[in-house]
């Protein structure tokens, strides 16, 4: 690859940008942990009345529609809107698109109205949103008509952004290049919410790759794949490797992102 | 025992139901992960918009009112009926029933208007939805005016559903039979949401069991607590109890449980 | 010191006090279990409908406003006064006060209409309310204009309550003796929600300290530091030390918190 996802770490480790996420009530503990084991600073806040001058002071902004309510998602257009006059780059995290309307219609308004850096999401979501026949069961993508990296691709044209479809393999497409990211270990399906996690430390990236989202979306990935796979050296089951995600990410030293990150 | 809580379990792994939750803000990422190391796949949803959708997706349907407000409360009578119409049953924690007037009546609204299957809590909120003298501290049983097995009968026949009323020895009704189940493990008590943990294994059990519900909520009680045993083993206290017993929910094979239960 | 740390978290084992939390979304569990944990009875409700109702039944109520919204504040105004009609000890975790104006304007409003026992809070965050110059990132405290004994002397003679600031070295003051409480570990800054932790164990302490609410919250700083000592001996992390937590709170003797609070 012609990037170092480890000089990006550093950065984030040297900056510590404060990412502010507007997510669901089940991953919140989760994802603010992973952010603060990566080494930026999380922040959850979702109150109409606080989102617009709170998300100015972040360095990136994630959206996750995980457990939506009406109320949330003014207050997720309210910041999304507030984080592009400011040039403070989106992420939005797709969650159950595809299982009911008031998600797909969420999702879509959100793309929409809101100019969206980082598409994060699996492949069943991603698929609904660009029409791709897909079948969503709860929030898990059960199978799609369609092979992933041009999923990714046709999703960063149709959209015009960054697409980042996980899977086993994750693909992360701005429209005419396709980024392959094969890190990652099976436990991480194991365990809720690792979807949503990996669109916080996409988030983090971004804080500090503003002007190259593909390779900052393809670095978060990869970081958190890198994570995954230490922290399941030692994993008894999904409990403990929960555990040891957020020990290995704050372990994560940038040389070894960039000796085993296996980007293609 | 004449059934096989391991069949049960097996067929948990194969199928793979969707359950949907409407639970509380405490425990939502705990049962969701549990539901997960068990191996069904957990959907969380509350917003009236969707969870009418989303719940004939699913094979149960788990409402636990441990965080209430009143829009939660539409949503789960919402949900309820329209799991009602499509047979899919129907779990209720009745979290601090006995404690405030609000979840009382929440708990009895939901009994009224829905038809609920398995009915699971703590002595003191079983008590008190059937109008047994009991002291409920918070969402704490204290004390019952009642013999735990002839509570559930009691339950049972009053409500007319599957009660079943966990203790250091739990017990399971439908009003003829009264199973108990002897597994567990003093650490449980020592982690909040085990309760919610156990309501959530039990709308596992039932979504493979719909016709049984007696035997699907006695399995599911007893794989939690074979699972509580296993994970005491190596725990230091009540963090590291917590973390095993995820890893010791997906590690359990369907013939341990049948060798481990101690149903009766 | 002229009180015994472990002679108040022997009453709390003995009495098992209820504590009602109304807190944000990112730590309800962590809370409950350090509560828990500790050897107090945790209860989360934020419902108008029953918070008066629950609150009677405490024996300490802590707000903590980490991810507000109207209907919470509300709740929050409504269970105080509750608590202050009873001679129930309000705990007040003011996060993210100087971050925006809605939480600095909640924070004062529960201020000026709740009689707060004891405001936990970092420098930033009580700088703020105080009018002492103060950055606050998020929910980070980044620098203050003050010393931190003096802020907390002030911040206790301004608002009229007992501050406990906490930080590398935590000061606890009732206006006019200042306690600094010098436990705890640096990875607690690496797992969210620690502060509000604190602020938990504070009001557990608080239930058995009424009268002595300087004592009682320099008592919770110095067994939360403790245990943040005892988590960090094995810790290969942020997140096996956050599980380490609640292993070292459950097993913290009284002579043991005795012999090492660095209370001064």
């Amino acid at each position: 690859m012609s990037f170092s996802p480890g000089q990006m770490l550093g950065e984030v480790r040297a900056r510590k940008p404060l990412v502010h996420h507007i997510t669901n009530y089940v991953v919140m503990n989760e994802t603010a942990n992973a952010t603060l084991a990566l080494g930026a600073l999380p922040v959850m806040a979702h109150a109409r009345e606080e989102v617009e001058e709170m998300v100015v002071l972040a360095g990136a902004l994630v959206l996750n529609i995980g457990t939506l309510s009406p109320h949330w998602v003014e207050a997720m257009l309210l910041a999304g809107k507030a984080a592009n006059e400011h040039g403070i780059p989106v992420v939005l995290d797709p969650v159950g698109a595809g299982a009911t309307r008031f998600r797909t219609d969420t999702a879509r308004r959100l793309l929409d109205e809101v100019n969206v850096a980082v598409l994060r999401g699996n492949q069943g979501e991603v698929a609904t949103l660009v029409g791709v026949g897909a079948e969503v069961r709860g929030v898990e993508s059960i199978g799609i008509d369609s092979e992933p990296a041009d999923l990714a691709r046709r999703a960063a044209r149709t959209l015009g952004l960054v697409a980042s479809v996980t899977g086993v393999v994750d693909h992360v497409s701005d429209g005419t290049r396709v980024l392959s990211i094969a890190n990652g270990h099976e436990l991480l399906a194991a365990v809720t919410g690792t979807g949503c996690m990996s669109s916080a430390i996409t988030g983090c990236f971004l804080a500090v790759a503003r002007d190259t989202p593909l390779e900052g979306a393809a670095a978060g990935l990869a970081a958190f794949g890198v994570a995954g796979e230490d922290a399941a050296r030692d994993a008894k089951g999904p409990g403990s490797f929960h555990v040891g995600l957020y020990d290995a990410l704050a372990a994560l030293e940038p040389e070894t992102l960039d000796a085993r990150a296996r980007i293609s």
